[in-house]
């Protein structure tokens, strides 16, 4: 399979080296807007032939099989159209965009394409996760109850990345959002949202909060509840539990050691695996191993472009409820947009 | 201290029990309604010689200087105000009653008659939560963001019991809100409940749930929530934690002994404590000294009138969001029963 | 049952108080060598009306049925003859005596006269303990294949204590080896011993050690290791695991609290339950329940004067091994400790 | 840096991968004297070009500028002086050889030559492990008083293997005594064996154990015992800890997911990484790029001759302390070895 990355930030380079140590796989060219000489070495050292700063290069190259979509989020339902135009499997970070019309249009277009639209739900391959979904599917917990997610990140994005970021529930609840569905084998039916800036005023500048609370009601009868904090002082806090009939499954955080030191100021031991990059590295390998292996296979992709969507949904059921400080069903989302448009 | 026990249930023997081991205080006599030779026998052994059915010889024996009131929940109020009268110290169980003003009133009768009245919240003693508490005020977290409840009991309660329980928030997560304020330092604000009868469907036909998840708002802006279950198959959890600006402090669940099996089938230990005679055995012994500390040198009790109103009114708060599908604010919770009366 | 207390120590003093919340046990005199009004104090407080400096009178006593000798260790051996001869049973602490000989005769002259002899190796009565026995003797874990018991003291003793202790073996170690032998189910048959003066040169001057690890064959082929400091700087350290042919099963050390704080610093916990009166506090209780309700019910007693003789046996045997350089045999010590006299 | 492997096993390929990963590195052939075309399979895959089943042109190949020697032990001391005539830098799995003289002459032959020679101490790299010995050398735990190891395996190796292996001591337990002197920081002067065959008696048949405890009396005074068995039920356990006059610091395993699961039958989780591929896959990648980094930079490597060469020692005093039944002195060894040659 031969790829193209688009967009080489962060994300992307790790996508990219992933892809580099998988037999099946081979990238072979890059773009990203700010393209120059450090992008160049990078490329080199990993022996990518083809660096520029259009990505429309990328998807009329005939000898290209797949994108990976890692550029800012405005561009992902253009590229998704595009590249699903061109006939290019499509891996695209998360969220596909913050308007659900423009994610639906999207994913239809990679649908009528017949390609593969796959969204970058990492934590879906993460080994923890993945164990609680095991036992909820196995039956080890009977019927789920109750979900809970706590989700906290190291250190607050960048002022003018949070401008843009399209809010706390878009950009950092969606992947919890992704989670409850994920791990409770059923849909979320309503949210009910608070929030609050507790860390940085300058969230309540843009119109966001730094610390959530969203409880959630699924369509089994099961509720749940994700919290969210854009800064713990301890570092990135990744924990989840399932609740059911028969006995609960949580995971705890993954740290980088194992070591309890007991001195006369008491036992501790180092704080969690830094963040995401450290914390997913293995589920970021995994996702790439997979959406290559369903393009190779043709086997469905594992978390697609309805997952996308809907999460999105959810995320903005959120953001309404936080606003009109009531619950708001996941059906009514779009109603509601257009009605409080000049809200959001 | 002479003491009378109203009520020889099984929390009101617990605290006999509790009381027998101080050298300052003495059990002199115990009413039952249901009296007979069982509890002859248990009072024989103990050496506590005044048994009777009725209660009103305790408050009218002017030997005895406090009562232990463990009666049922409906008794509650015109013993208190009794008791007040006749000038004796006051410890009731939780809740005073499920009517707020009656609560008001009979708070008033014991500031009025110059009496001190403990409420049996019991789990501000637990070691594990006075470890929260210390940590939060000390400043080792900073200032609270969130703060997280989960109360999970190992079996529901008889139907018969479920019937006058006054509903989960009433009788079981009031626990949960006292324990809220306690730790947080800060009063709830508004809540937002959801609930749903998952485990047995009796509980559908008193109006009551058996799962619940109620979000807290406080004055400070702290979050918080608060999940509730009445059986956990696995048995009494009990965990909190509080997440601040400079770190998080959690409790897990006490368990009978910290042995770990490792065999082919994986790594277990046993279950945590059964149920709250095991798990807050400590914290009601301690809740009883201080009891009569504070009588013996005029200090004022640890958890007051107040502190059971309060708990009562986020009780009724919760209730009613769950009624009527919206958060509702603790300040209008007498306002919103008058109203939705015939909802209740 | 009616009790007399030899020796009102720190010892004394808490199986007093534990047979005092007993309703078959009557503690009706104790004696102290150094008996003053603060003994009688704290013995009118407790309702204790016989105080006396010379135990003569309690074993002359006739109303007396059993006697705790907690006095010091050089006391034990003519105490419990005198004690047997009376008829009295008794529950002496450990060890019995520092010469196994003179142990012997003590054993033997309370099965001559018929009376109860118990050992004070009150950590048979612990939880954590209980339950490596109980996995052990289930067969969960298969055939025992390695013990290990780790057990630090907070704080070395007085160097006044240190000098007649017995050393580190008899003292401390004793009880490991009363715990190896309880858990495994099997006899000690030989033991190699290292130690070394680490923590305080006071040790050297007395011919002791303060750092010890003692390795051990047992009867039926396993092997063992017990490790002992006389200074752990986070305070008491009591752990012991059992390996065996289908798993392991590990017991840790108990805390105070569960709470565990996550700061920028690090995860930390308090440090385990600071000494032996608060870690064994339950098993002293159960010790003291279980020799009573022995002798009101005529069982045999849970840890005899065979256990007692056994544990010092291996004792000598690691004083020795330390001293000559090599294994002993727990089955050797006797001609040993003659042939080496001038040398223990 | 131009790499040959010499033995193309589990541990070969390992290495072969862990170097593929590599920028600086390059693997150009690989030598097994079972190579065939499942080899050739794995080698094409691999980009490697030149599959040979002699070792001799792998030596020879003067464009080779490392080798990695992963053949049977019984290879390693002629593979290495022919490589270190050939001046090429060398890395060499445990154990070196089993006869410390001919172990000694191949250590100087590199030495003479003035190659690199590092030894296949992986857990040196292990995060736990250097967790211990950082805080160790930073003093946290002040000075060690105590090092504890276990070390059991979760199947014993094929009877063919055992026949062959040099026995528990210098096939497994050789990697704890080097542990032992990393993470203690001291040399190891004495050690005292026990072992027994408590699994299987087809160790028996090769004149060895399957279960041992070592003790360890290292030149600083520290205390140490390791406990190793060849099958434990529960997978691999490896777990590490060093007490000192400050502290502790202790290790537990590593496990594939913090998964909890709390049922009506207890709260399990799974069992540890399974075996030393899992456990020590970084391991074996850290150490193979500080291999490469070492040659580039002409830095000393991380395990050299010498640390072979010691752990080797302290195997064969182990051996002969087993057979002799007392302790035996690491500086004694080759005297007792050609004492007791033919008990070897």
């Amino acid at each position: 399979i031969r790829i193209g990355i688009i967009g080489a930030g962060r994300i992307g380079k790790i996508h990219a080296d992933n892809l580099l140590r998988l037999q099946q796989a081979e990238v072979v060219a890059v773009s990203d807007l700010f393209a120059g000489p450090e992008l160049e070495e990078w490329a080199v050292a990993r022996g990518i032939q083809s660096i520029m700063k259009d990505s429309g290069a990328i998807i009329a190259n005939p000898d290209i099989d797949a994108v990976f979509i890692c550029a800012s989020t405005d561009t992902h339902v253009p590229l998704i159209k595009q590249a699903a135009l061109a006939g290019k499997h499509i891996f695209c970070e998360k969220p596909i965009s913050m308007d659900i019309r423009q994610t639906e249009e999207a994913v239809e277009a990679a649908r009528q394409a017949g390609v593969m639209l796959q969204i970058g739900f990492n934590r879906r391959f993460d080994h923890n996760f993945k164990r609680i979904r095991e036992h909820v599917q196995s039956g080890t917990i009977g019927e789920p109850h109750v979900i809970k997610i706590t989700s906290r990140d190291p250190n607050p994005p960048h002022p003018d990345y949070i401008k843009v970021s399209g809010g706390i529930f878009m950009d950092m609840m969606i992947h919890d959002f992704d989670m409850a569905r994920y791990v409770s084998g059923s849909e979320i039916e309503e949210v009910y949202a608070q929030g609050n800036v507790l860390i940085n005023p300058v969230f309540a500048e843009y119109g966001d909060v730094d610390t959530a609370i969203v409880t959630l009601k699924f369509e089994n009868g099961a509720l749940g509840v994700i919290d969210n904090s854009r800064q713990a002082a301890y570092g990135y806090d990744q924990r989840m539990e399932v609740f059911g009939s028969k006995g609960n499954v949580a995971v705890a955080n993954d740290h980088p050691n194992t070591a309890e030191i007991s001195t006369a100021a008491g036992v501790y031991k180092d704080n969690p695996l830094h963040f995401f990059l450290e914390r997913y590295n293995e589920a970021y390998i995994e996702e790439t191993q997979l959406f290559i292996d369903c393009i190779l296979n043709g086997k469905p992709v594992p978390v697609d472009g309805q997952d996308g969507l809907q999460a999105e949904r959810t995320a903005l059921a959120a953001k309404l409820s936080m606003r009109l400080k009531r619950p708001v069903k996941v059906s009514e989302v779009l109603q509601l947009a257009e009605q409080y448009s000049a809200f959001l």
